[in-house]
Parts: C-alpha cells; sequence; structure tokens
C-alpha cells in the first residue's frame, strides 16, 4: 500500500503545487511538509537537492521542509523564481524525484581540489550552471575556488568564453562596435550618456547596455530613465542604433552572458569576487553584445575599488590579454578615485549633472565633464574616429559646440522621448560639526545614506554634494542636501545620521 | 510621518512574530513581506543579512521576502531553528536592524585571496561563525578555501584549536582516556560497542559519543539505541562511566565542537571536504571529549572515502601531527575498505551483527569480529591494558571468554536498560540476475536501498547481505533480503530496484 495522495515510480511521486509567494531570489527553493511520504520514502530532507517537473519543464531545487498548516502533506510550494520559471499554476500538478548527477558538481569539486580546467570542462560547467544545477553553496564554492590566484590566465579565456555561449549574442553590420565600461563604484561617476553622446556624434557606433542599480543608490540604466525611456527590447535597440549610432538602454531586455548575472548576485552575497571572475564577467557581457573595441575606466584610489596602482595595472593586463584572445581591441583608462564625482548621488540628482555637462551650463561639475571628456577622446582614437592624440581635441569641441547635446537628445527622443528628472518634494542640508579642511569620503556610508533617502527606487531621492576634497569648511557650513520623495524616507535618512553610535557623517573634516 | 505599524530608532524597527513552521536546517532565515516599510527604509533585499532581537537574545539572518497573504507587512516569521534560538513566540516583538560587520568577513576574505591566517584569526573566525555571523555562502566559501592544499598542518592546528575552544570541553578524573574512530563510511563497519566492551573490559577508561545517521543507513548512535538507550546527558554519562569504565553515548546532548557542527553540514551539502577539514573535525571533537589516546581506523579501498594508500598515509601524517601539537597520542590502523563489513546494513540489523560476534554466535560475520579485535587490540596497546604486541591475544581472550559480552550488557544496563533490537515485519529477497563471481559493491547504491526501505527513522529496516567479493552466485541465488517496516516502504525500495534505467542492482556479478 502506497502512503495516501501520492504515487510513486521510478520516474518520481507526484504532488499539488500551492503558491505561498516566498521570495529566496534566484535560488529555487521546494517547500515540502515534514510528514510527506516523499520525504520520508525518498530521503529528502532539509537542504536535499531535488528535481522539480511541471509539464515539460525542470529545475533542481533546494528543499526547505515546513512543519505546519501553510502547507499540506502532499503538496509542494516554490521559490517564486522557480514558480516562474516552470510556469507553475496554483492547483496544478509537480513531479518530484531525485536529480540526475550533475557533471558540473565533479568539474566544480577538480577545481576545489585544485586542478586546472580546460576548455570543454568550463563550457560543461558554466552550461550547467546556467540550467540551474548547481546550489547556492555549489556556486558560494565556485567563486572562492576562482578567486585570489586560483584562475590563471588560460582558465580566465576558457571561463569568458563558456560564459559567452551560454547566452544570447548581439551582431551589428559594422566591423567597429564601441562600448564602454566602468570597473568598480565611484558614486555619481556617470559618464556613459556624455560619452555615447560625443562618440555617436562622432560617427561612432555604441550601442550601450547598462545595469540598474542593485546595492548601489543609482545604476546608469536609473539614471538615463529618468531623462527616456530604457526598457527597450533588442528589435528596439536596434532600429535607435541604426538611426542614431547610438543608445543607452538597460541590458535586462536582452540575455547577455547570464552566467554573469548568476555570479555576480553570489560575489553580491558573499561580499568579494576576483580579478578572475572580474575580468570574464566584464569581458563576456561587452562580447555578447557584439563589441570590437572597448574602453575601460579604472578609478583608482582609496575610496575605489583598485586602491592601488599595482592591482590597477594587474587587472588592466589581465584585461587585455583576455580580450586580445577574444578578439577585442582594448583601451585602459586609469582615472583618479579618491571622491565621488559631480555633485548627485541617486538618480536624477545624476541626471541633473549628466544634462547641466551636456548642456554646457557654467555651474556644471568640471569633473564630471574633465573625465567624460577623457574616456569620450580614448573612444574616438580606439574605434578610429580620431587620429591619436587627436581624440581630446574632437571630443571636447563635440562637447562645447552642442552637438553632443542636440545628439543626445535625439537619442532620447528614438528611444521613446525625452524626460525632465523629477524633482524631490523633501529636502534637508546636513552641516558640517566642527570646522577645517574636508578629508575624506565613506562611499559606503554615502550610498546607504542616499538609499535611505529612497534611491533608487524614488528617482527624485539622493544626495546633493556641496564640498569636495580640501575645501574649507566652517562649522553648521552646508556639506550635502539629502533628497526624498516622502517625509518619512528623509526622517529614516536623518534618524541615522543622528545616532552618532551608529553611522557617522560620511565626510571627514579635518580639524584645523 | 513613519509607516503605519512600525517604530524607527537608530537601533532598530519593531515587527510583530508569526510563526510559518519553515525549517531551513541550521541557516537562520527570516522572513518579511515585501511591502514591509523596512524592507524599503532599510534597503533590505532578497539575500540581505540583517539582526533580529528579541530579547536579549539576537541572530544574524538571511532574509527571504514573501508577497503573498501568508504574513502581514508588520510582521516577520523567521526559520524554526532561529525561532527556538531567540525564544520566539507568535505576537511577540522583534527588533529588526543592519548587522555589525563580522571580523569573520574580513578573516574569510583574507584567506579566500590566499593569505593564510594565524591563530588568534582562525580563533575568532570560529567564534564569530559559532555565533551565526556568517552565512551558509560564507561557510561554503570557508570550506572551498580549506579545500585542496589551501590549508597547511599550522593553519590545521589553529583551526583545530579554535573549534576546541567554542565548545564544551570533558574532563576526566584519569590521566588516560582513549577513544576510537573511523575515519568515512564502511556500510556496516559498526565496530564501536565490541571495542568499547573490550576495552572496558580490560580496565580502560573509553567514553564513547557516537553520532546519528545524517546521510547514512545508520550511525553508531542509532545501531546502539537499539540495544540500550543513548540519549544520556553529561552527567547520566559520567555515571555510566565510573560505574563500568565505556559507554557508546549519542554525541548530540553535549555540545562538543558546535564549530565541527556546523562545518560538516555545508561539507554534506557541497558533497566534498577536504583533509585539513577533516583533521580539525576529527580531532576536535576528541580533543573537546578529553580524549588523550585515540585510534583511528581508516578503512581505504575502491569503496571507501580514501581510495589509495598514498591518500591515507598522507591523512594519517596529518592526524598524526595535529595530534601532537594537542598533546594526544594516536594510533593509526588501516583497514581493507573493499565491500561492506558483516552483513547487515540498518540500524537494527547492524544490532544484530555486534550482538552475534560479542556472543560468540558461529554464524557471526567474521569479517566484523576481526576488526573489532584488530582496533580493540590498538586501543588496549595505545592506552596501556596491553604490553606491544600483547592487543591481539588480550582482546581476543576478552571476546572469548565472554567477559566482553558481561561487560557490554553491564555498560547496556547502566544507560538505562538492555534492548532486543526489533526485526523487520516486512522483507523481500533480492536475486541475482545472472551466474558469475561476485566482483564489487557499489556502498552509495547499498546506502540509498537501505534508506528507501525505511533506515534509520525504522531501525529495523534495511539490507541483509548474502554474499561477500569472489563468491560465486548462480541466476536466481539471493544476493540480499530488504528488510522494511511497512509494505509501502518495501514498495518503493523494490520499484527503484526494478527500473533498469534508473537504480542497478548495488552488486556487480561478473559473468563467467
Amino acid at each position: 500500500m502506497r502512503p495516501a495522495g501520492t504515487s510513486a515510480s521510478g520516474n518520481g511521486h507526484c504532488l499539488r503545487l500551492r503558491r505561498l509567494h516566498i521570495d529566496s531570489y534566484l535560488e529555487p527553493v521546494a517547500f515540502m511538509h515534514r510528514d510527506s511520504a516523499i520525504c520520508r520514502s525518498e530521503g529528502f530532507g532539509v537542504h536535499s537537492r531535488l528535481q522539480v517537473r511541471v509539464g515539460t519543464k525542470s529545475v533542481v531545487a533546494t528543499l526547505h521542509v515546513v512543519d505546519g498548516n501553510i502547507l499540506g502533506t502532499d503538496e509542494i510550494s516554490l521559490s517564486e523564481s522557480a514558480w516562474r520559471l516552470l510556469g507553475a499554476h496554483d492547483g496544478g500538478q509537480a513531479i518530484v524525484s531525485h536529480p540526475q548527477p550533475s557533471a558540473a558538481e565533479g568539474l566544480l569539486r577538480a577545481k576545489v581540489m585544485g586542478n586546472r580546467l580546460g576548455e570543454a570542462e568550463y563550457a560543461r560547467l558554466i552550461a550547467d550552471l546556467v540550467h540551474g544545477q548547481l546550489s547556492d553553496l555549489h556556486l558560494a564554492a565556485l567563486v572562492t575556488a576562482c578567486s585570489g590566484d586560483r584562475l590563471d590566465i588560460t582558465e580566465t579565456i576558457h571561463l569568458t568564453r563558456a560564459m559567452v555561449a551560454v547566452g544570447d549574442q548581439l551582431r551589428w553590420r559594422e566591423t567597429v562596435v564601441c562600448d564602454k565600461h566602468c570597473v568598480g563604484g565611484l558614486p555619481g561617476n556617470r559618464t556613459t550618456p556624455i560619452v555615447v553622446a560625443i562618440a555617436a556624434a562622432c560617427g561612432l557606433v555604441i550601442p550601450k547596455t547598462s545595469s540598474r542599480a542593485i546595492t548601489s543608490p543609482a545604476g546608469t540604466a536609473d539614471t538615463m530613465e529618468t531623462m527616456a525611456p530604457v526598457d527597450l527590447d533588442l528589435a528596439a535597440m536596434r532600429r535607435v542604433v541604426e538611426q542614431e549610432g547610438g543608445c543607452v538602454v538597460w541590458g535586462g531586455m536582452v540575455r547577455l552572458s547570464p552566467a554573469d548575472d548568476i555570479l555576480i548576485r553570489i560575489e553580491r552575497a558573499l561580499d568579494f569576487d576576483s580579478e578572475g571572475l572580474l575580468v570574464a564577467s566584464v569581458l563576456s557581457k561587452k562580447a555578447a553584445a557584439g563589441s570590437s573595441h572597448v574602453v575601460i575606466d579604472i578609478p583608482v584610489g582609496p575610496s575605489a575599488k583598485l586602491r592601488s596602482a599595482r592591482a590597477a595595472d594587474n587587472l588592466a593586463a589581465r584585461l587585455t590579454q583576455v580580450a586580445e584572445s577574444l578578439g577585442m581591441r582594448l583601451q585602459i583608462v586609469m582615472t583618479d578615485g579618491d571622491q565621488p564625482v559631480g555633485h548627485g548621488v541617486g538618480p536624477a540628482l545624476e541626471a541633473r549633472d549628466v544634462l547641466a555637462v551636456l548642456q554646457r551650463d557654467p555651474a556644471a561639475p568640471q569633473d564630471l565633464r574633465e573625465r567624460a571628456l577623457n574616456i569620450a577622446a580614448a573612444v574616438l582614437e580606439l574605434g578610429g574616429a580620431a587620429k591619436p592624440g587627436q581624440g581630446s581635441v574632437i571630443a571636447r569641441r563635440t562637447l562645447d559646440e552642442g552637438i553632443a547635446w542636440e545628439k543626445f537628445q535625439a537619442i532620447c527622443a528614438a528611444q521613446g522621448g525625452m524626460r525632465v528628472p523629477p524633482v524631490a518634494r523633501f529636502r534637508q542640508e546636513v552641516v558640517s560639526r566642527g570646522g577645517g579642511q574636508v578629508a575624506a569620503f565613506d562611499n559606503r556610508r554615502l550610498s546607504k545614506l542616499a538609499k535611505l533617502a529612497g534611491a533608487p527606487q524614488a528617482p527624485a531621492a539622493g544626495i546633493d554634494l556641496h564640498v569636495r576634497l580640501g575645501d574649507r569648511v566652517a562649522v553648521g557650513q552646508p556639506l550635502f542636501t539629502l533628497h526624498a520623495e516622502t517625509s518619512g524616507q528623509l526622517g529614516y535618512a536623518l534618524d541615522f545620521l543622528g545616532t552618532g553610535a551608529g553611522i557617522a557623517l560620511p565626510i571627514s573634516i579635518a580639524g584645523d
């Protein structure tokens, strides 16, 4: 006699689907009752891996066991991402079985034990990874096993190629397709819209896909969205690029390097990554986007991801070697990473700075302008729109004569219509408690404060900085203004500033 | 104005507790509604780490976000282990805040990046680990960063000492306290009760704590429990050892090396461990138990954890070096790991074999008897109850004269009363499909089959083997008998044997 409510065969057991609406992010989790006959008979326990099939679709999930009455003993629930992936519906049937052993686990084990993997092995590992064969714990092991000095150049090349192969790959008619990328966060470093406008105005093709913020107060896509629509699909993006030469759209609508999206999620949760993975991440996305000529901005400084020139040089060398193997031309630009760029931190406040530069407003932040010109010059020379040494002059002229601003408006129109960035209703100045000189910015705390104020979900929220490194300030002089869309969010941000034991001011003043 | 139903301060936000009875094993998980004002204002998202306080107790949990109506926007739920740890109750208050940055994360990052950590650093890392400061992803990174050749002897010693320091440590009056341990699973290798009986009968002190099965069909504690109570607390265990010299109890009642319990859970989910972690795991438990003289059984063979003599030698050398640094005397015994030991696989079936050996039943499995005598001889010599070279003779005499059997009965009585192992109601012989010679056992499949039949929760369930390596078998000759407590479970096991594409027979017959 079988336990009631279930049926067994060599191919699996049948359970009724029930949606609990639990979001465990991308990791597929299955929920089953502890008294489920299947848990018992199959030896499934908490943290077991199981194969769940709904119709013709299937996923490997990690089991969490439920004791209470939110789930019946003949029911199964799935985390939201798995529910959607399988196209599940309440009351439908799911088939549960032991997963087939995955080749990826064996390859991962070999890598963890210190072996080097070959090209075919990385291809297999990454294909299985994208198909959900590895648990989050396995992914954390993979990230760790590729950290430090454990991923050499050859392996980095294999890994990058494998990551390109498993996703969509854009193809362009042009042989020179430009791109730019900034490694590591510097708040307000929003050069992309300016660089794209200058490069496209000079006749280059630069189809830029950008990300939204995940842990930061604004991604380029968030900032751009306050000025124009960014949710363009591939066809719409092509149309914009064919018409205007460039675009700034959200990369989430095209599936470039999905393996990278998975690994980045784990690296973020672990709060570390490695040079090898960083290189594979950046270059796999660029190669998949069809970019042939890429400028990489590496900010170096105490607040930046790269804190020493030596570390930046190592990264630059590795990026260049791997790019070469992919037939991609790379130009590295090392920039100053000492402090935030421009005045604004948050989608609309950063857009305001970008527009001020493009519109040649005399009050525009000069650091943002100079950085954008610097990157644009490199793009122009690399892409062949300027002779070596002439990029800077041409970029400056394109900006100063208003040609870049016209091109930017045309791109926004082509993407669906230009918008005016919103302005926050609630604002509060924060003043210096001491007098002296601005000695340092704590970028992590600045970002936290901007997020507490509502960024990036509230696009007008964020921080407007009034001082820069080396400025002299008096007691009571405004250091920055908090912007929020609701008074509650403004209150949260101020609360945290107010508790001395908790968060200190994100700007240090060295007393005289 | 604050969002309704919550209150904010620099010290955290208040939410109402609601039990959902979700068991995510040992990892603390918090569940909050996506529309919770706190998620928004604090920037908490899926996979955020948060500090949850209930009264004076606190835990760091990973956030899962709920969209549906199983949780209100002003409520929080916790996974079962966290709920119990905090002493939470339905309707009570929980305070949620950002966790303090943990030193452990920085140390882990340094280790991942290839640095060696010192004694104080391991002490801090493991203390934070035991206090729940590291997520499961961080723990997977730690296990990985200690794998392969990445944990040298000095680090292994630091790690082992740190693991001992964070748990309970047993102290005994005697200066010679014996113990034994078997590295890596070999089904049916249940020598412990026999070895303890012989050693205690010869006057040695051997307070043995054993584990329950987690992924195997039986742990020593499961097997012993079919013959006597094993859930003894420390006071009861001391009483038994003072009276009889030895015991075989479940280690779960004393908190020896809790860091090891946490790491083992992750290693099991990852399905790999490393030599360094294995050594720290084994020796931290022994040192915490107050053992001074320890015999380690290392089965070597194609079915065992250690597959080559070289791997076993390396492990033995490392175990010996680390034990020396802890002031512990170690004796390694390499044993044959080619096939299961005895006839039975499963708690009661293994107990039956143990009892047959102790009772000098002529039908007792000779391999189990010889292995137990071998280990017992090493214990007797190491512990000083036999002169070098005399251990074997004394062990054999103690067993053959029935003195060990008397001692075992006395130990069982002292632990709460001897029991008769249960016998399964449902049985099914499985016969050979071909004729020839028994060529190999697949221990993994044997274990799976025993678990499908109900072991270890159903103590009488399991497998009774009728053949050994090299035996000649004819078509239709019984290879083993499945034992189950319900016909449903017997059916599950047979179903899986029946599907040729799924699980093949766990015993290979080489045709003539």
